[in-house]
């Protein structure tokens, strides 16, 4: 966290790394914030490549209209392995800077957020970040925008792959997404009354899994849904799958979700999110503080150093796949 | 809050007051868990007319099987009047004694827990509460079971209504569920976008809203959304839109969501909070505590006394209303 | 129906009266297929006042990008009622003549085409018709554009109310659109299992829908929905349950499902029909064909006249009704 | 098509192969259309297994409540390969003489039909057809029950996928389902807007498509949504990416949708047209017709032989495909 002397004339907002639903509500609210505050709000074009390409343009009011409920961002994102390298991080400075952007918003994950640490380290430009991406996987926020919306995307389908596994007795595992964290794996599956839960904080053995399908078996249950975080890469249900089939016989469809669950119109949960969180990013840079990402934790807005967001480890709730077991018994 | 000294070998449970998305969520946990621990779990069917008519069945976990995605409730409910009189009340702790219920768990709204309050006072039943109302309007609780899914199928229309509200230039007055209480328009005009919200916590007088209107035509917005709370009684709406016509001559269109909004299979939010508190209602019993509502603050399960929860007033966060006041430029 | 000579450079299109999903999926099919027919596209805004406002503007492929998905028009829409008046319609020609359209293309309903009618007739204005009408009351095609994704949202409110009518053992009446007609409610009915359906088609008696419910009540049934069509202003429903209420002392629910019928995303099916319709318009125009609407027939593309299409009745389908009838049994 | 003389006491009925979405609300239509008719109806559960397994259960109106908006289906389905074998289907037809079965009434798709059209051939056991299945591939009915369902889950989630793909500038290839048939792809290509259809019935080369994808970025569309049928097993769509980027060096991304989209409530369409054919499946057998599968063709109900449905092959319309391409651009 660290305190600047600058007022706010010029704001430039950009999303970065995976899309997340509710991005747009972000980028509205802090627009229309920052103009109710007659700060002028600039947006950057395609995440950090849009300070290396000179993307960007003057957003209005107007621009906002009808874009709190869509799905992906206005401002596109991406990923920019080039500012990986200080020279690039310096030519992003010179825009800045010759752009006369006064603080940076950049709505995105904790990759996003080590750029942004630098930039402020670096050339000392505010720079305050907004949480987005569905995996939920940062430290300092309870909930990130997108979150919501992608769990409720994975358990329409998982509701539907139930009817179908109910239909035919049969044994399906569904991947989500979540490379490094089982948040939405864990919520999915508590949420949608998964028979197992495979998340890479909490490893459990297939031999495990198969004894309770079986005791399901001998208890009546003829169909189970297991779901499984993607994991390094996508297609770990394929393994999976492949390992129950070898030492059970049984039989295992697999569903991987992919990227239908960044999409979507974003939840009511999101939109307000997103909506309180852009708001909150504008005012901690009228407030002079930078070098921070907002999140909320019990309700309230907090500002939380960027060092630790994007070092810290935020915890799976154990107690969270304990009652799935027990639920779905 | 009461402690009591009697281990759990039964525990019936009901659902009670209007219906709320989640509610079989929080029945499947409570009996999956109550079973795990070795309690039996019996449903008594209605409210607390169930306890008078003297219908309840014992329940198992395969009677749990594929409600969690289901509205309504398994147990049936709704009001049951005589219950304010000390006489079915009586009649009420006579069967619960003859049927050997150790402990009862109640899910429903504020007036269900003032029955359950009296059944500890009078009659020394061990009673823990479930929070389900669509309407969030209990202190103690962050959320209630069933308010996420309420705004979702609120917000769900209000995009639709969007639609054809931009097409034809038109201004509309959405009336959401919330008697006494504008949780509901609150959370569904900030993530719907709409221009003016009438909650009873904050009366805003109708010509502040014609100006609005006239100041958003001016800058080229052709099309609003109003959203009110139903206030005393379903048909607020009418009125407002009546005022708006005499007082500016604007033409505005009426939407009354109603009973749609305590249906549909609950949100992902929604499942996991029932699962959440269904469990701790369970628990609370099992640890010999009672007179209590089982809710959630900063993510925790707290037990919250029957009295607290029935007497004191949740506030309404004023900084989402002017939130929602400066995003709807 | 009438045989023109002249060849298409520039076509103008326009949607007119209330809104329906998948007119913009239309327009979009228009004006890509225009454009690949070497023809010039311009949008003329707001319906048929659009052409006595001389609002319009060329439309290119780029701006159909990314609207097959949006309910509502982004042309706009709404009625003129001056068009019924002959100076006004001879203005409206004057600014086709000066802007040079060779012809156009009208999407609406039956009293849009009345006025496409009298271009052609009085100044022999080439004009095509895309029946686009949620009511799907137009003779001559089996679908319009429109319909099958607002019975879809009916349909949905309707499973919804049914989560709640069937926790509380309640009756619901349940007013869907359709002013002279009752195909939305005859299919929703049909679709959602209606107890009851009320048509403009096929008036019942409210003595024989409470025996019915009787009926139910004797063999275990203890929840039912019926459902109405609006008729000649919404509020019908009110009225049923009133007279339901004195007759039998039942006591039904209401709800008005009102203009969200109009909005969300466009089915499949209707995304498929207007691109189909949207093409079969720009098609008719280059054969030099007119004064007609193009509809589907048995999945063929069939030309209606003008005539035919708006003074024929299309008939509600008994078998239909009959078959709800014994289904809700 | 064949002529029988008995008259319906008892039938029986049973879903089999693939489940799909509206089997319900076919079941619930002809169980009680049957009663209504005073035919007893009995359930055969697990497709022609049940036959084998001698599983079957009389049903009632009442058990017919609330499934009609269930996706899968309560009588269970699934594949049986003995059945194949004639010393099986003997086994199956004594089971059916022993239970008294007047007729049967087999719900499900081609294959399904082979072995009904054997029981009839073999044993003289009448019996007639439902088409149900989401691949739309049978030959004599325009529709096929689960059709309209799926597209419109496959549709959802192409529109999702589509925020995603205009995010980040991306090309995604979307595999929907259908073996050996593209009525799915075409239908979900052409709603979905997408850039290119694979389907076996109309191979195109990846050349051509790399060539529109050049085209489209060089009008300055810069994302684009591919949507392949499955062809003979899931995965094609990571071959067809593996091609794109040998050949061109664009990297796509893949989505495979898989079973969800058997899965859901069905849609409006779907519950009516599941109602129509389950009433006219009762008929049929009443009216002494057998060996024909009930289907629908320009809105009429058809009855067509076994024999045709399951030999001839029904054409994707190529005009829909040409169109896609047009409106694509």
């Amino acid at each position: 966290m660290a305190q600047f002397s600058k007022s706010m004339k010029k704001i430039a907002i950009f999303t970065s790394g995976g899309d997340a639903p509710g991005m747009n509500a972000a980028i509205r609210s802090a627009v229309r914030v920052g103009i109710h505050s007659q700060v002028e709000m600039v947006g950057v074009i395609g995440g950090y490549s849009g300070f290396l390409e000179q993307q960007c343009q003057t957003l209005t009011p107007r621009d906002m209209a009808n874009i709190i409920q869509r799905g992906g961002t206005i401002l596109k994102t991406g990923r920019c392995p080039e500012f990986l390298r200080p020279e690039y991080r310096k030519k992003a400075a010179d825009f800045i800077h010759q752009q006369n952007f006064d603080g940076l918003i950049c709505i995105g994950g904790d990759g996003s957020f080590t750029g942004a640490h630098l930039l402020w380290e670096e050339f000392k430009i505010p720079i305050v970040g907004v949480p987005g991406t569905i995996d939920n996987d940062i430290w300092g926020t309870e909930m990130t925008v997108g979150f919501d919306t992608a769990i409720n995307t994975a358990l329409e389908a998982i509701d539907k792959i139930r009817d179908t596994a109910a239909s035919h007795d049969r044994l399906f595992i569904v991947e989500v997404m979540g490379r490094n964290s089982g948040f939405i794996a864990a919520h999915v599956g508590l949420a949608g009354g998964a028979e197992g839960i495979f998340v890479p904080e909490n490893p459990i053995s297939v031999e495990k899994i198969i004894e309770k399908i079986k005791n399901g078996l001998s208890r009546g249950k003829t169909s189970s849904i297991l779901v499984t975080a993607e994991g390094q890469k996508p297609g770990r249900a394929y393994d999976l799958a492949e390992q129950i089939r070898k030492k059970s016989g049984f039989d295992a469809k697999v569903c991987i979700l992919g990227h239908q669950q960044r999409g979507g119109s974003p939840s009511a949960s999101d939109r307000i999110l997103a909506s309180r969180l852009g708001a909150a990013a504008v005012t901690s840079l009228i407030e002079q503080e930078c070098d921070v990402m907002v999140g909320v934790m019990s309700s309230q807005i907090v500002r939380v150093p960027f060092a630790d967001a994007v070092s810290k480890e935020k915890k799976l709730d154990k107690d969270h796949l304990n009652l799935a077991a027990i639920l779905s018994t």
